[in-house]
């Protein structure tokens, strides 16, 4: 049983850019994602409040959050005049926080949703973020408390749900422990991550279903990297055992910061193809995306990872 | 209820050659196939006795099959000597025959294995064999009959299974229907095309469905190019319906000649990365794969486009 509505979360712009080798400038940003909401996306991330030293890629996520809700408000006000790319609808822009000078700063830039994330791995815990995974989620307590007391969303991450590059296997249990955490903490939405595409579509099934004990599947996202090929068969398994909603990155952009040349998010477009095969409504315009996605190309002067994208293109 | 062991039919040498621009001599398509059986390839794909004017990356099928059936020969008799890469099992090697001419060269050249096709498609037969579907069934029987009394096994290929790139949507009782002809012919498996790349997980299990109601589905194998991003969906959901025969290309050899620059078959390293992640048992050893990858991408001076081979690569 397939679900009739999936939503796809859009983190091109986000965890896609801050992995390509070429920054882009907030003007490019802005339009991205301006084009991303005009093909139908409804969730895009917008940046991370992350220290600009450790990812320059997504310096500025200030002033890119602030262009984006400057478009939501002249939307409101019906003075379309003033958006590039006017939409009709509400669009999200969550952003990356990794802790409470970030949520200041995403405050003060006047964001309305955050993402905070944990790691299902210890090891990668500590390479990542430098702190156990207990300790982090200690950490995003008071994030998170701070952010729901300003009327905030909050949606979780849990990387290394499928393995982890330094401890290997990761036990769907302590996926499920560190969602429920998540939950605990407030956030309305959990997002699973295979962060180095290792998993394949049994052990994402398998993980789905542990981790659907603990938070109900409709709370659940899957968030899978394509570094190994197995993305889309994932997704399916996701799809298969409920999951509603799908964070994909347009033209496959991003890519593994642990294995360098190869493939990261899977491709909004892929993604979106298969939705429209299976008859699954994802109010995405894949023609529209083509926008998107050949703007960003050409801006980073990198090819088109989406094989959907591809086959299109030499069709039309 | 996935199967527990599946077989991989090794189509690079062949359907992936002869769709990549530049042409490998004999000897190197003879030591791409010797290096796919010593990964623990049996049944692969070893030319295809067309016109050497229509498909010239085929030229020659004949000095290929021979020099491996000599391999076969020498190992037999134990001389392992004579064998650059002695396998200890019997390897497969079919060879593609349109006609009774081929039938008559593939004979010469010792030939124990065909494979004959036919298109779910009216427009793509005519397009590209220039008959129509049930005139190239009685021609294929022919065909079958000759080899069948010379006591070949036949292999039978249904192409355009998940639409056509000239009519557009197939239906699957007609994919069912052309199928069952085959079977009928004396095939013993039927491999099902999406010659294009264009189906969805939901649209191979329905027409796998339908042609399992005519053709029980341990004789079917799925053969299905990933154009659309799509290949590996597409085969897990094959898997979940009880097929058990995949045809794949080591290192995505190939591409679609109705949209340039797309992507091929399914990359046997991908495919093989998931069946060992679900468990499932397919006899090839991944890390020996590389040496066969590694080789004919480098002939051909063309990256791998294999996710999950690129990613090992980065990972050792």
């Amino acid at each position: 049983m397939l679900p009739k509505k999936v939503k796809i979360v859009e983190v091109g712009a986000r965890d896609g850019l801050q992995n390509e080798s070429r920054a882009a400038t907030v003007a490019v940003r802005v339009e991205l994602i301006r084009l991303l909401a005009a093909a139908g996306l409804t969730s895009i991330e917008a940046g991370s409040f992350v220290s600009a030293e450790r990812v320059p890629q997504m310096a500025n996520s200030d002033a890119v959050l602030k262009a984006l809700l400057a478009d939501s408000e002249a939307t409101v006000a019906g003075d379309s005049n003033a958006v590039a790319h006017p939409v009709e609808y509400p669009v999200e822009y969550p952003v990356l926080v990794p802790n409470l000078r970030g949520l200041d700063a995403a405050l003060q830039a006047g964001a309305k949703h955050i993402a905070v994330f944990a790691a299902a791995s210890e090891a990668f815990s500590r390479k990542n973020i430098n702190c156990g995974v207990d300790e982090s989620i200690e950490r995003f307590a008071a994030v998170a408390e701070r952010a729901l007391a300003s009327n905030l969303r909050v949606r979780g991450y849990v990387s290394c749900a499928l393995g982890c590059p330094y401890q290997g296997e990761v036990a769907t249990a302590e996926v499920a422990r560190v969602a429920g955490l998540l939950r605990d903490l407030g956030c309305y939405e959990i997002s699973l991550g295979d962060t180095t595409g290792v998993g394949t579509p049994g052990k994402a099934r398998a993980m789905l279903e542990r981790v659907a004990e603990v938070v109900p599947v409709e709370q659940l996202a899957a968030h899978f990297h394509d570094t190994f090929g197995q993305a889309l068969a994932n997704i399916y398994a996701a799809l298969q055992v409920g999951v509603r909603v799908v964070d994909t990155a347009v033209a496959g952009l991003g890519g593994c910061p642990f294995a360098p040349g190869a493939a990261g998010n899977a491709a909004t477009e892929d993604v979106v193809y298969m939705l429209d095969g299976l008859g699954i409504d994802s109010g995405v315009d894949l023609s529209k995306l083509r926008f998107a996605a050949d703007f960003i190309c050409a801006k980073l002067e990198r090819p088109n990872y989406s094989k959907a994208a591809v086959a299109l293109a030499n069709r039309s």
